[in-house]
């Protein structure tokens, strides 16, 4: 067991933690940016099944997403039906990388303290 | 580029997302219990100053931490002066590895349809 390094060390690494983003980091959030990140575009409702969310609760984390521009809305017909489509952004895989790079490393950091 | 699989089928496993859980995910309590993992227990200013939290919001996402159980906060003295030591419980390692470990199967997937 080895104690954590002390933080008022000038040369301590910032902890991994202090890399999240919480727009990104809302774990509803990372499951839209991670969906999205997987296909050119996903409707609505696929997000909302796929993440067990209400229709508003999905549109308000949707709105968090567009006004930092991690994603694109947009609405349109599939024959008849109003459709509501959902893209990443290239900013939102910026965001969405860094932040799974700084998930790795907490991952990283834990397995090496606990395997010490 | 593949297109998730149909959430309305009955084999999809569920998104690793929804493995989440917010009390344990949210990034500055996701911090507090990976550090008290590291050692057998932490003193409060130690604490503040690696997250760069004030008193207050420390306080405040203790309290969360501790009424769920996942820590225990013990106040006492060293020499003269008052302190408070934070301690990962065994239910919180517990809370804490599987939080990990959906954070795990996030990042691989991510990987693995990035590269596919």
């Amino acid at each position: 067991m080895t104690m954590p390094r002390d933080p008022s060390d000038a040369a301590a690494p910032a902890h991994p933690t202090q890399a999240l983003d919480d727009t990104v980091h809302q774990r509803h959030r990372l499951g839209i940016l991670t969906i999205t990140a997987e296909a050119e575009r996903v409707e609505f409702t696929y997000l909302r099944d796929m993440l067990k969310l209400t229709g508003g609760n999905l549109s308000r984390h949707l709105a968090v997403l567009e006004e930092a521009r991690l994603i694109d809305v947009t609405k349109g017909y599939e024959g008849r039906r109003p459709r509501t489509w959902i893209a990443i952004t290239p900013v939102g895989r910026n965001a969405l990388d860094a932040e799974l790079r700084a998930l790795e490393a907490l991952v990283l950091r834990h397995r090496r303290s606990r395997d010490a």
